[in-house]
């Protein structure tokens, strides 16, 4: 009881650099390709939608190591470092001779880590002479991260939220109007994408792969506007490095390195920003710790998806990404896990899925929400419903350990808290929640798009 | 920019007493009369209704320090010690010559400083053999935190929330019921005092005085069982004078020491929390450092409040406490600041108001709002509607230090954040918000008791 539990950096240890993974692998990622000329995407070209900074950084395959704006760490600094946490309750909870460490993104202002990107999206934008920008939000977890951004660098902001949050999580949406920015539940009648989306489908609840699409488009329309994406890309997860830059420090002050590192997988930003400091030495050093995205059994791109370009979102206005992917149309569950119910696992995920540095873990709703409570029970935190995936994998590895009587070191990236997310919590408690699995409709197309890769 | 913005302490400079300021008064508090016989309560006689350890540190006047459990500083050190952080982004936004700190207590994994006082009750009540505990909650802060509290230690609890915030603050409720506590909508039909204040008024939304007579009348009324209480009485203070002590050190950190220090007041344990620690060098050595307690315009006991004996709850139940009251039949209006919707102001409190060690500060629902909303675009956090009348307050003085050219320190204590108030925050928004004065007839009850007394 008397040892350590929470690591902080001081200021002065604050990363000053993001660390690009592509730089270091062997095989690099396809090409990214224009979506009308199917020919390699120029950061010129990528400019019509992204600011341009961001923009090179996604085409970046040289410089693994990237500066962070001296305006963007001072943002960073109130609220960095987030505390890496040796579980000693989960730990106690579970009985298992695992060291359990997670590190807590939830005590952001915003509630999670997504804030480390919006603030250097919204730096970027500004600094270049955008006045306004779109964006989409699932859970709205991005949303809200974007908002707070955008008010503290002076942009105007619109956000698409899928329709289900929309619904299910008004809290969200509130705190993205005290910050000032405006919300769209998607599909909208203010996008052509919308309309024709709902004019197929009236009842049609959302995904993220629509959102992005209605955003795109407003932000091409609209003079002096850029769009800004909270996943996916890889200068998204470029930014979210900062997380296991500073863990890897942590760590060490806890005198431990990880065995086992977890995420859980939306569009990979978070999964990235926890593991891809600690996967260069897998890369460099040959070190063999093992790397676990946690995605929803609704919605498994990375076990079930077939590698091929694909759009990033549902009509197709963003460029061909090289990618495990459900479709872009796949249609998601209703989960409560609304930043997982995404179609695609972006490129850098997908080539590094192939080369057998990392793995998809798949995640029943209800067995997410089962570990959130022995989670929330033992540690005081009640998780979101993304990051209980990652905690659910956490657990099962912990059990593994205790059946093998194994002493592993488990990390994983509590990416955000759930006290917005009550009503799942409400429903999961009144024994109203199921599992969603992929329809066998579903399973059938990936089979017919593999037979024909082939 | 290059400044430090935010000063932690390291685990092992975790408080390991709290301060009892009561040893150090010269002029000590009135004693707490027992409610039947009139004459001052014995730690035996409080034990009927609450634990032993606690009712002993409820009347100890002599000893000024006294040991955190080991159990429960273990406990602290899951979220303690909290950051002291440099508020630069609200200095810039009113452009003030005044230095602005606060103490963060909404990182709390419950999102508020009640968590300190409720892990140290429910270790003592644990230790005391005691199975099952009963309380009361306002907004639900206080709720939340002893429902965690009571899961860690191992005990059952039922949960009287007053009704207003019941219906307003779904979220708490779930997330006390996701630690597994029982939850009742106060005034309920499950006590006698909940019956007799129904039968009288059935529309009655409740008052924390209500909530406290109902989970005092279950305690005495269930075998081994004990009345736990958030705020007002010298225990729970002293639990919370951690942030204080804390916070003097990392201060000190900071190369600064208050001119100025600000808490919200409800039953007084988050003001005395953060001020008690500093108030004993004005009242040792001198210093003259300013204590501002902020409470709502709506529920001024301390401006407009009678100094006489009266009970902590509506029906009377409790010893009798001598305090600064609106009377405990009192009935506050619906502010959204449920956890200051309370009659009266605890013993030491207004003993040290009569001596002049500090003032209360009235702030009206729309201005508590509208430094909520400053606060939050300037900083990120969306303050709980409690804490933001202290933010106002300290809005109040650095705007004074601006017109008067003076550059102060101003420390306040940001008690919780507001991220399961956001239903009052879309009133706000929407302009729904409205002031709430005294009525004229609590004015003339006042008045009347004053002429009674003199």
């Amino acid at each position: 009881m008397d040892n350590q539990k929470r690591f902080f950096l001081t200021e002065s240890e604050i990363p000053t650099q993001w660390y690009n993974i592509v730089a270091d692998m062997k095989t690099k990622p396809l090409p990214i390709l224009h979506p009308q000329t199917k020919k390699p995407i120029t950061v010129d070209q990528m400019t019509g939608i992204f600011n341009r900074a961001c923009s090179e950084q996604e085409l970046n395959t040289t410089d693994a190591w990237i500066d962070i704006p001296e305006e963007v760490r001072n943002e960073y600094k109130k609220y960095r470092s987030t505390p890496l946490v040796r579980a000693y309750g989960l730990e106690k909870a579970l009985d298992t001779p695992a060291h359990i460490y997670f590190k807590n993104e939830s005590v952001s202002p915003i509630g999670s880590h997504k804030l480390n990107s919006a603030l250097a999206q919204a730096y970027y934008c500004k600094k270049e002479g955008v006045t306004n920008i779109t964006t989409e939000t699932g859970a709205g977890q991005w949303g809200a991260a974007l908002s707070y951004a955008a008010k503290i660098f002076g942009l105007e902001l619109a956000v698409f939220m899928v329709k289900v949050s929309y619904n299910q999580k008004p809290y969200r949406r509130l705190i993205m109007q005290t910050f000032g920015a405006q919300v769209i539940a998607s599909p909208s009648m203010s996008t052509r994408a919308g309309k024709d989306i709902l004019t197929k489908t009236p009842t049609y609840q959302g995904s993220l792969g629509t959102a992005i699409s209605e955003a795109v488009e407003l932000a091409m329309q609209t003079p002096n506007c850029k769009y800004v994406l909270g996943s996916v890309l890889n200068h998204v997860t470029l930014h979210q490095t900062v997380i296991g830059i500073e863990a890897e420090k942590q760590m060490a002050m806890a005198g431990e390195y990880p065995d086992i590192v977890i995420g859980c997988f939306g569009g990979g930003s978070n999964f990235g920003g926890i593991s891809f400091p600690f996967m260069r030495h897998n890369i460099l050093e040959g070190k063999q710790t093992q790397f676990l995205a946690a995605e929803p059994a609704a919605c498994p791109k990375l076990t079930r998806g077939v590698f091929e370009y694909d759009f990033g979102d549902e009509v197709g206005y963003t460029p061909l990404l090289p990618m495990f992917t459900l479709g872009h149309d796949f249609a998601p569950a209703n989960i409560h896990a609304g930043g997982l119910r995404y179609h695609g696992a972006g490129t850098i995920v997908s080539q590094l899925i192939k080369d057998g540095y990392m793995k998809g873990v798949d995640i029943p709703q209800l067995e997410s929400f089962k570990a959130a409570e022995i989670f929330a029970q033992a540690e005081g935190i009640i998780p979101a419903p993304e990051s209980a995936h990652a905690i659910a994998t956490a657990i099962r590895e912990a059990k593994k350990c205790k059946e093998e009587g194994k002493q592993k070191t488990i990390l994983f990236c509590l990416s955000g808290h759930g006290l917005i997310d009550m009503t799942a919590y409400d429903q999961y408690l009144s024994g109203d929640l199921r599992n969603y699995e992929l329809p066998q409709e579903e399973i059938d197309k990936c089979t017919s798009r593999l037979e024909k890769l082939a």
